[in-house]
């Protein structure tokens, strides 16, 4: 064990997600001091919050709070906190309350939802990057079954039994998968005057197949898997417009017009408030949705004391494709960011980043998904075994999340799921 | 399976806590037809939730959806709906948005806190009755560590760490508990700043000993469990007045404060409005707590057709003690309302309601509680195990709850606690 000096290399990591989880992981126990800040006192397991709006998992199921995962590497201190500003020049980073400064600074903001300029449209059709989204979500989806068994205008009926769903990324793709197999199996047996199969699930995406960063071939089992769970792909699709019960978009030619009570956004994505804050006290650039251009040894350019990782740094691969916003792209990334840190103070060499590509899998409903890994792509149980192993396997790495295990194993045998209360309501 | 049809005696459920939900499972494919309202879509374990607040247990642990509960029983349907009034000369009950007839109701909407009329005290030290409530207070709680992390003033310091919890009834004791454990174990190794074995837990009673409505002999054992655990009890402790950080109290001589960042309330109770309702149209009499006073047959005097049962109804055994407020009571009257309307249906008699005692028991921290089975009362680690078998039993009646059974034996193994997520943020 390290106990942390007070002259000793100060590490600021801002940000609990896999970049700067793994970097404080990779620090532990190391000759420095890290201070480690995240607004939530929890790291969250983002890939399977759609299971929590599904009423599949809990919360506490995905997530762990950080000072427990840290609690034995003495030299890195938690701060539940806002990040507000920096000064690279001093090496102060700002928060709500306080200052802290550096003399590393790791930034691991990640992104957050992105309407496009159509900011009203946000709580018309929410997005799934927090808990508390997760529960909102959860709470929409289940009230729209309880108004629908109560309903009795027609039009009224079909708007409470239509859910869309805007994007058919993998967030997408599982919500939709998920929402299937809660109209198809877990509730069939739950309510009197509607019948939970009658339920649309509408897929939309802008793209001409589901998704889009997948092998073609995947893709098509994707939407195969999906249509035999009652949900309706329509691809070629570019929202034009959202209001209350109503989603409007186009095919390029036609406008069309959905009556649907729930609306759920997976579509874009734009980089946290702290990377302009960054580009303002840097100069450094900005892609077109506000991710921080990094160099190779993904520093700042100029400040070789500020790293950006995870879904907030924009670079690309040796062929000139982006890195995509996935988790193994940001756990590699924290990791490095560790090393080049450690190798400095021993005055040794660090190579360029390079991302190592293990492939990756989405899941649909309770026993396919798709799985790409390079030459090796398939789809059915055997993904769906594949995508389970590996999603346990890192809760595992955390915490006990063995409840997990044998939470899926027990939804798995009787098709239920216990977790779909619906709360956060307002008295 | 018994279908229902629309000809049938009609009985409605109020509340689907243990009074409410035994009814209508005793209700369930008989020859009646039943609604069974609730405001919520779950069945809540309450005796758990101090669990869900110090952060060993999620909320779908101890909830349960009611429609999930009842699905295999065709002739119960579900309403997720607030009963605002009732006409019992027309056999009506009037929902916020709607209205439904019966031919027998039974009310069973329970009680909520009571602050002996002081409404301020309400907000600064919650109780603990609802899923929203149990979160709340979790976040408060670790809210409080995270601040005192931070804190340099020393007197703020030492309110951060003060946790005060006013009477110590069962839900009293039980939170006291998991607080010392939580300060004595859990937490031990999360911060580098506070010793949290520093944080003071304080438990107000007004009466001279802890679990008062115990044999002696407990609440001396449950007692001593506690300052094992680091629980300051003060008994005879009369509360006046809850401020922001202040708690003032009286000894019956002089008047102490204590400052403390976290205060919760475990005193009051007091029936749900509904009962007040019921006065109104039917002229019966309540109890000083609000709680309504059934016959021998838990009906309200003059109407046949009304029961009201579990914590709402007031009825005191033949020995004149009042019924207790607990489960197994409620549980009781359930079973015996719906005996009730079946026996009449067929034209026969009914013998008045008798409570059988099966006894009463409270957890204290990690391994230790206390059980009065009448003549056998014991504490220590054969009571713990005791109050989890039927804990666990109770839960698994109605779910998979299995998967509580596993998160306790981890957190019992590693003393770990993995749902303390601060949620609920308002961003």
């Amino acid at each position: 064990m390290h106990l942390p000096e007070d002259g000793e290399h100060h590490v600021v990591i801002v940000g609990g997600g896999f970049g700067g989880l793994y970097a404080a992981k990779a620090l532990g126990n190391k000759p420095v001091r890290v201070t480690f800040i995240d607004r939530r006192n929890y790291h969250l397991f983002q890939p399977l919050l759609y299971q929590v709006a599904t009423g599949g998992l809990s919360p506490a199921d995905i997530a762990t709070p950080l000072r427990a995962i840290v609690s034995r590497l003495k030299n890195i201190r938690v701060l539940q906190a806002d990040v507000t500003d920096l000064d690279p020049s001093q090496q102060i980073v700002y928060l709500k309350d306080g200052q802290v400064s550096y003399d590393s600074l790791i930034i691991a903001a990640g992104v957050t939802h992105h309407y496009f300029g159509h900011d009203t449209w946000a709580p018309l059709a929410p997005g799934l990057k927090t808990i508390e989204g997760a529960l909102d979500l959860r709470q929409r989806i289940f009230s729209a079954f309880e108004r629908a068994e109560t309903e009795e205008d027609t039009e009224r009926l079909n708007a409470e039994m239509t859910f869309v769903i805007i994007g058919a990324g993998p967030t997408g793709v599982e919500l939709a998968g998920a929402l299937g197999e809660l109209a198809h199996h877990t509730l069939i047996n739950d309510f009197r005057h509607i019948n939970t199969r009658d339920v649309k699930i509408l897929l939309l995406e802008g793209a001409d197949r589901v998704l889009p960063p997948y092998p073609p071939v995947l893709s098509e089992r994707a939407a195969k898997s999906l249509d035999k769970l009652g949900v309706t792909v329509i691809t070629g699709a570019k929202v034009t417009d959202i209001e209350d019960h109503i989603i409007t978009y186009t095919d390029g030619e036609h406008t069309h017009q959905i009556q649907a009570a729930t609306a759920i956004w997976a579509a874009g994505m734009k980089a946290s408030a702290l990377a302009h804050v960054l580009a303002e006290r840097t100069g450094v650039a900005l892609d077109v949705f506000g991710r921080v251009k990094v160099t190779e040894h993904l520093t700042v350019p100029g400040q070789t004391d500020i790293l950006v990782i995870g879904d907030l740094a924009y670079r690309e691969d040796p062929a000139g494709t982006p890195l995509p916003g996935i988790c193994p792209v940001a756990m590699q990334q924290g990791g490095h960011a560790a090393k080049l840190i450690l190798n400095r103070l021993k005055g040794k060499p660090t190579k360029a980043f390079r991302y190592f590509d293990k492939g990756s899998m989405a899941v649909i409903g309770r026993h396919a998904a798709v799985v790409n890994l390079g030459r090796l792509k398939f789809g059915g149980f055997p993904a769906w075994l594949t995508w389970i192993f590996i999603h346990i396997a890192y809760l595992i790495e955390f915490d006990n999340k063995l409840v997990v295990l044998v939470r899926w194993a027990w939804n798995y045998l009787t098709k239920k799921k216990g977790a779909r209360l619906i709360t956060n309501r307002i008295e």
